[in-house]
């Protein structure tokens, strides 16, 4: 049973640190690593037969809980079903410890059930991959598993966080003893003080004069939690210094009236060259708006200034300068406490043409084209009329999660949802395969309500999420139900090819009504505008979880979006 | 365009080579590889939303066809979802073409979205991983591609076969001009002629004379498919030479009365020393029998041949001392011709001391135990009569699907699967993620009745097989319900623990009859045993496609599995 005892320790050196919760796919050699999280006292289990969904479910409850989460499953392909959520979880930096149950090695391809090459499988998509070692004979063993146990959970939490994969070889016998406890040794922690990290005076002089020099500087933040602070201090830096701040709806960077978020709107290929920054100073991970892109690859800033503490070198926006490893809060704050920028303050005494005024300007046209479309007639039921009409009538304190592609793409031009403080979406992959499940998991991660929008493929793709047994009383989900893959519908490659309904749309007959009746949940659907505005009332005035499904329709989806690129074209030419 | 034409040659390059099934997933970066198979008139083309599904039929497909099957993805973590099929396929030696789509290497790690580390994810589970060359100004990258395109298939269909990877970059455009035809250039087919393994005549006398000195050898073969030449081989050699030929279900040995099928049963902790062979002879894969396996690897045979084209040394009874690269037909055929191996016919007379005969006395025992349960009374629905019941009314021309992990071993159990000459279990790696999925496709390759039975995990883990448009008219589906992961009540170590029921049987209230609503699949449930025969029957007789579900009583398995060790135990006692 020494491995038995190796894996006790570990879920007891684990809970020491910190870990809360435990996703556990059911399985016979992942026995010990099962009943040592469930009968932990201090740690929450989630089980899920599907370890798709199960990965999911851990992302989710990682990402609302912002530390590791512990997700576990027997041998064999059971563990590749994880590989799309610890992808995710890697590109979009949330901790995970994905505890995989194996065979011995020598036992590794020799036609056993349950066994693949497990060593390494996540590839460079975990920041460590660890192997238990299976016999612990040597006393070296015992302190290689600790160490092992200590160092997972410190690599996975440090930043930048991620997933680590900790392969545990177990032999047989795989239960204990009926009646048997499960009792950790005594086991040395390891703790890891956090870096603070800082720049010499000499640097923060180059930047502070750099900065100073700069006639045009543009912030745009990416996907990431909301911060008030940096909230706070971005909206000093726009409004004293004039310089705009932009964010997708993903950067979570609330509702200050002079933020730019329409960009995925008015940037279009027409964009002038004036809105080019001379700096251009990121924060945060990947961003949402194609158009914002495309726009700065075009025409690229002379410096790029890129914030966060990063072990890769992304340049997202192919003119990448310079890598500033401080906390975006830390580095905004300390330019605003430091330096007196009044480059536009002083010499645009008007502001009408000053920078920010020209991107503000960009921005009003946008949010007006997109509001008369919201608020126009509606005639035919339509995926940003409904995101926007169910976001109006959410409380104010819900989470939102947005499904990809199109339903967090929707969410980015609707200015409201400033008023929220924590939209998600699986953008490190951009991945429609795990949407359901990790609204699941951040839903049982708090109390507050979270709302799921999803397309009908994306519901459907991971409808297993609701196979759970106690599925979160704070969670809606609204399903956008355009008959397919509506996406492709609205970009003009597959819009023209006679293939599109069979091979890229993937039009089908299936409605979220079964998933909802099979997991017990109240179901409301909408098949005409008439029925929209009391559905949804009932649909929101529900208690405990519920599915409100809208049938919209596809082909105006499709026209709406050609005619909010026609309307700011014509707007910007006559505004 | 020069991507998108190296992508329209590989498909022609495939379509020469033979290919005439692809399974194809939806998505942008992807459209040129979609639209090509699309567009070759010589290849069917199957769409599913889900790429985990998706992997499990193009796994069925090419299992039923016995020969590569193409498998299509955008981008992305999509691609990972085909890692458990890729899983499976690599260790059943099932030859399937993994076509992925990929940004350009420089893209990787950039932010955007859809993109992973795509080289070589799927590390030891495929024969090769290729990636297209990304720019095509040098000439030698079309004749790298064209070489690719070649050697992938080649290499998928070469015995042992397995799955290939052809990674390939795409820049945009991804998508050809409205009315663009996609013409193949003039593409070079490479051709490879299967090799023919033979023996050196020094070695068939080293054979030969090893064979006809062994006292007691044991024909045992794995997994594998039906081969008349081979089963009509093996039947002479058990009648005429009193050698016991063994196989599990999985073999697809046929129904000679002779053939030892019930090891499951009888191979007991308390098995005679004097079953053990001196000479082991094995041919196929995997073994289902876990008693089976556990005896030889407590009393191994002094010699162990094993018969086939492998590439891997597998070991899996821990006694193996030569391998024979020949096809088991070869093999066998010509040891039967050129020796005449009389041993025990002339030692014993009566046959009745004889080896053969200790296995068959210990089979009839066993089957005659087995026979008892299912002629027996029928009070509670339990998953053996059911499976045995729903055997006994299908066609004789069925192909059957078994899932993991019970149902596979409850088909083990049943001679009369003798009959049925086709006989399918993932037991590469034994997994529950595809058992739908893979029937689905093998419906989808033959004209012939296919019928799938599986346990209730397995069918919510994998129905989203059901989401696919053109659901074979030619499966039915038997779901055995019994409330969970049965197995985990069958076995002492999870019945012992307080967590049973939640962490390992993971009893849920789901049932398929929202799948089959949803499917547009009659559906036939049976909760009581005097509803068994008649819905059974109705089930049968409906034409097209349909799911019986029927809900056993988890204890009511669990007390016969129980029961038949103890008969066994008291008959071998008082036979």
């Amino acid at each position: 049973m020494a491995v038995v005892q190796q894996v006790v320790d570990l879920v007891d050196i684990l809970a020491r640190h910190g870990l809360t919760h435990a996703v556990v796919c059911p399985g016979s050699r992942s026995a010990a690593i099962t009943l040592s999280f469930a009968r932990t006292n201090s740690i929450k289990t989630v089980v899920s037969i599907d370890e798709r969904t199960a990965g999911f479910i851990a992302l989710g409850l990682a990402l609302e809980l912002r530390k590791p989460v512990a997700l576990v499953c027997t041998s064999g392909t059971a563990a590749y079903n994880f590989a799309p959520a610890v992808a995710e979880a890697f590109f979009q930096q949330i901790p995970l410890l994905v505890i995989t149950a194996d065979r011995p090695p020598e036992w590794v391809h020799q036609q056993d059930g349950q066994t693949i090459y497990q060593g390494g499988m996540f590839g460079g998509h975990v920041k460590k991959s660890f192997t238990f070692p299976v016999d612990t004979v040597h006393s070296d063993s015992s302190w290689f598993a600790n160490r092992i146990s200590n160092d997972a959970f410190l690599t996975a939490a440090a930043i930048p966080a991620g997933p680590v994969h900790i392969n545990v070889p177990v032999r047989e016998p795989f239960y204990p003893e009926e009646g048997e406890r499960l009792v950790p040794g005594r086991n040395r922690l390891i703790e890891s003080l956090a870096p603070l990290p800082a720049l010499s005076v000499q640097n923060w002089h180059r930047l502070q004069d750099e900065w100073d020099e700069a006639e045009k500087i543009l912030i745009a933040g990416g996907q990431g939690q909301f911060s008030a602070d940096l909230v706070r201090t971005l909206a000093q830096i726009t409004e004293e210094w004039e310089v705009p701040v932009l964010g997708d709806v993903t950067a979570n960077l609330g509702n200050h009236p002079d933020f730019i978020s329409m960009q995925d709107v008015f940037l279009d290929e027409s964009a002038e060259d004036s809105l080019v920054p001379d700096l251009l100073v990121t924060f945060g991970q990947s961003f949402l708006s194609k158009k914002f892109k495309a726009f700065l690859r075009r025409h690229p800033s002379v410096q790029h200034w890129h914030i966060g503490i990063e072990t890769h070198l992304v340049d997202a926006f192919q003119s990448l300068t310079l890598r500033i490893p401080l906390s975006p809060d830390i580095f905004f704050s300390k330019m605003l406490e430091d330096i007196d920028y009044k480059r536009f303050v002083e010499k645009d005494e008007m502001h009408d043409d000053s920078y920010k005024q020209k991107w503000l300007t960009k921005e009003r046209l946008a949010a007006r084209v997109v509001n008369e479309q919201i608020n126009g007639n509606l005639t035919l039921l339509n995926d940003l009329t409904v995101v926007q009409k169910v976001l109006s009538e959410l409380p104010e304190d819900v989470t939102l999660h947005f499904g990809n592609s199109m339903p967090v793409r929707y969410a980015n031009l609707l200015r409201r949802l400033g008023l929220v403080q924590a939209v998600w979406a699986n953008r490190g992959t951009s991945g429609i395969d795990g949407c359901v499940s990790t609204a699941i998991g951040a839903a049982m991660a708090t109390g507050k309500p979270v709302c799921l929008v999803v397309g009908d493929v994306t519901f459907l793709y991971d409808r297993n999420g609701f196979l759970i047994d106690d599925f979160p009383a704070n969670l809606k989900v609204v399903v956008l139900n355009n008959g397919g893959g509506n996406i492709f519908r609205l970009i003009d490659g597959p819009r023209r090819q006679p293939e599109l309904t069979r091979f890229f749309e993937t039009g089908h007959r299936h409605t979220a009504e079964s998933t909802a009746k099979d997991a017990g949940l109240p179901y409301f659907a909408v098949t005409d505008v008439g029925e929209l505005s009391g559905s949804l009332s009932n649909f929101i005035k529900t208690e405990g979880p519920a599915i409100l499904e809208v049938f919209t329709v596809p082909e105006e989806n499709a026209r709406l979006a050609r005619e909010r690129a026609e309307r700011f074209s014509q707007a910007r030419q006559h505004p």
